[in-house]
């Protein structure tokens, strides 16, 4: 049978079949009782009754996806992205989620200064942090893939997160996600996973697709394409991580499109075949 | 009329337009007196005719593309790679070149061990050395985007060239191309262009475009995306490089489908703008 108790599954795998409460009782009705939420998913049914949900279904919550998005060089936009990543440290404690998922956010419209948004980013990390430590939440820092550098995270490499740890001097309010996705390609990949020791609150996986024909949509199920996720998995576990392990797939052309108990019964076996 | 004489046009920038023979006489209409030359479009003139053109046109060359390609497993295939890549070295020290570039290669078909890719290509680039020092070449390391690390590249950034250079100790036989779309993203890049300081062989410049539909052949022209070109011209002449700029867009969907002319005039004006 497997043992499948460290196995998660985030909601963005079946972003496109199930609303929250298909999702919650999707999973646990497949065997998996640890996910990821999505915010707009979460917004749709509401904290309470989310957590009426995931109680009736004896489920875990790992992440909630996503805050931060603190780039932008507009004032008022830059106090609204930090006044709604408030709500959503607020929405991560009252599930009881692990952590909340902060993602920097990319360049501001129009601009072409990365250094500047990432001070920007920074600095409004800083202002989340006391928000996040008496909330008891933790931030975790995910460090996106470079290749959506320009729209979507500034924050790019495993390396770039750590020195925004050690930068800001935070304690258990401040981790990071390491996503198979995001970081396999790196070759300091050794030495910032064990530097990320003791910080690491989220552990994702999928696959990068030899043939990828989109910069944020593509991703693979795992065992369909090049990463050795077995590898990176030890690698993480070696820092004394020892939770779930999260299957999160953005596919427009082919999970989103599939069955969801399909999806997520293919997966469980990828895990298997692949991770563990 | 501004000042072209550090523009280079690299021969990708117009590959479905111009052959070798239209390419040279093209961009020296337009005022370019420097060019990078592609391989396959070498081989369909030969070097000797190829040398006749470029005297006549009194056209420098600046690199010739691509050697490398050297992390298979298939011992045969590596070897085989190897010993094109002596005829490149040949073929750049025939048209005076003033680099080959190098790049490494990807994952071997089957393959998710990139840490044995990387070895790899570092053992094979250590054999390649004693050849292109005899020949006066400059094997220019070209770090490429991680997008396409599993296809093309599994140098990935400037510090992996640096760290490889370092590990190698060679001379002038070995430096570093530095262009702009592989490496904007970078948050080492200040750090590691400084590091490079004396080996920067040739700088490249394009740009990228926010809505990218490819992850190898759609880079935008100077102007049109959102790299700061300047900042990073700055930070590599900063080195004390003094050498070409050298434009190469990759650009199926655009300026491959455009009149060579205009491409070469537009870039022209683009440099004035966005790049000096």
């Amino acid at each position: 049978m497997g043992d499948f108790s460290q196995l998660a599954i985030n909601q963005f795998t079946t972003l496109h079949q199930w609303s929250l409460p298909e999702a919650v009782e999707g999973y646990a009705r497949n065997g998996a009782h640890a996910m990821g939420i999505v915010r707009d998913k979460l917004h749709e049914v509401g904290v309470v009754e989310a957590r009426r949900l995931l109680r009736t279904h004896e489920m875990q919550v790992t992440c909630l996806c996503v805050g931060g998005l603190l780039t932008d060089s507009d004032p008022h936009r830059f106090r609204a992205n930090l006044a709604d990543s408030r709500r959503a440290i607020d929405e991560a404690g009252e599930l009881g989620a692990e952590c909340l998922v902060f993602v920097a956010g990319g360049l501001p419209e129009g601009s072409r200064d990365l250094p500047a948004a990432r001070a920007r980013c920074l600095e409004g990390l800083a202002e989340l942090l006391p928000y996040a430590k008496s909330a008891g939440v933790t931030l975790a820092l995910e460090p996106l893939h470079p290749m959506i550098c320009a729209f979507r995270s500034c924050l790019s490499t495993l390396g770039q997160a750590n020195d925004w740890i050690e930068a800001l001097g935070a304690g258990p309010e401040l981790g990071i996600v390491i996503d198979v996705y995001h970081v396999w390609w790196d070759p300091d990949l050794e030495r910032e996973i064990a530097r990320a020791a003791g910080r690491v609150a989220s552990f994702h996986i999928c696959d990068w697709l030899m043939e990828t024909t989109d910069l944020r949509l593509d991703r693979g199920m795992m065992g369909d394409g090049v990463i050795d996720i077995r590898r990176i998995r030890r690698l993480v576990e070696a820092t004394g991580y020892d939770g779930y392990r999260e299957v999160e797939i953005f596919s427009a052309r082919n999970w989103w499109k599939r069955d969801p108990d399909e999806v997520v019964a293919i997966a469980k076996a990828r895990y298997l075949s692949d991770v563990v």
